[in-house]
């Protein structure tokens, strides 16, 4: 076996597809994320990844909070691509979608949404390009039963593509 | 909402199924996990999440680096047992599997396998009761075309349980 990383797999692994959003002073954002597992059952803890040059994560940065919206398998393109191609320091996304303030002022997407997840962060973790936060669950609620939409599915089914500012199998928000 | 934490809401997450295998003076061990996602795309990074009990996390402490094998769908339950359920302190779990020889001498399950990774760790990171790795991939070859299984696929389909040292939707090797 050569010193070779073969795309095809890396494209092996399986994900969800989620958005990721935050509020700092006044400000809402969010983006697209498939980079985000849970590390901890007692207490709940989380790691999700963002690309540092995005809005979302200068965000998550001076807030120390953010939210998770699990998608549903129905969610169409068009509603993916507000969060996962355009950028937030010039649009507001959040003008684009019905969403529910969390207790701590996060917003929280309700549309194709199988469950809210509200976190804290505790740490973060530069890893080159991108930026790994490791966040502790403060609240979780479920939003309606369903299938989530994984990354397969929105690549093999809905075509999607990932932006330019995404690393190989990761979605990111275009800065 | 009040601070509950649903585990349904949890539950929505989706993930893959592999094994993690370490090699460490000889000795090697491995086991199933599903906190796994790829960080960045150059280099390529990914994140690993082990129990600090497990022996696995302690070979991996110790030699700095590991593989991840991605498992197919039709991974039969009795297979995934063998990595899933058992402890490699007293029990070789590479005697029951096929496995190859990676270039830095890790074992790669060949049995039920799509791909096989290969990285060194860069960083471990203390996440409560477990520890987070970041590793860098050195090699990643596809070893067959198919489809992964997948974490809901495993309990849906297969019915199959998490072993007593993992948190709500993670595996953990019973230490």
């Amino acid at each position: 076996m050569s010193d070779v990383i073969d795309p095809r797999a890396l494209f092996t692994l399986s994900y969800g597809v989620y958005i990721l959003s935050t509020a700092h002073e006044g400000k809402f954002n969010g983006q697209i994320i498939n980079a985000l597992v849970q590390l901890t059952g007692n207490p709940v803890c989380m790691a999700a990844c963002l690309h540092k040059d995005n809005y979302t994560t200068e965000l998550v940065e001076k807030s120390g909070r953010f939210a998770v919206t699990v998608l549903e398998e129905s969610a169409p393109l068009k509603f993916i691509g507000v969060f996962g191609f355009r950028c937030g320091r010039d649009f507001d996304k959040f003008g684009e979608c019905n969403y529910e303030l969390g207790e701590d002022g996060l917003p929280l997407v309700t549309d194709y949404s199988l469950a809210n997840i509200e976190l804290d962060v505790l740490s973060a973790q530069d890893v080159f390009t991108h930026k790994l936060f490791v966040g502790q669950v403060r609240r979780a609620r479920l939003v309606k039963e369903g299938y989530p939409l994984t990354y397969a599915n929105y690549h093999r089914v809905k075509k999607g593509k990932s932006p330019a500012n995404a690393p190989s199998a990761i979605f990111n928000e275009v800065k």
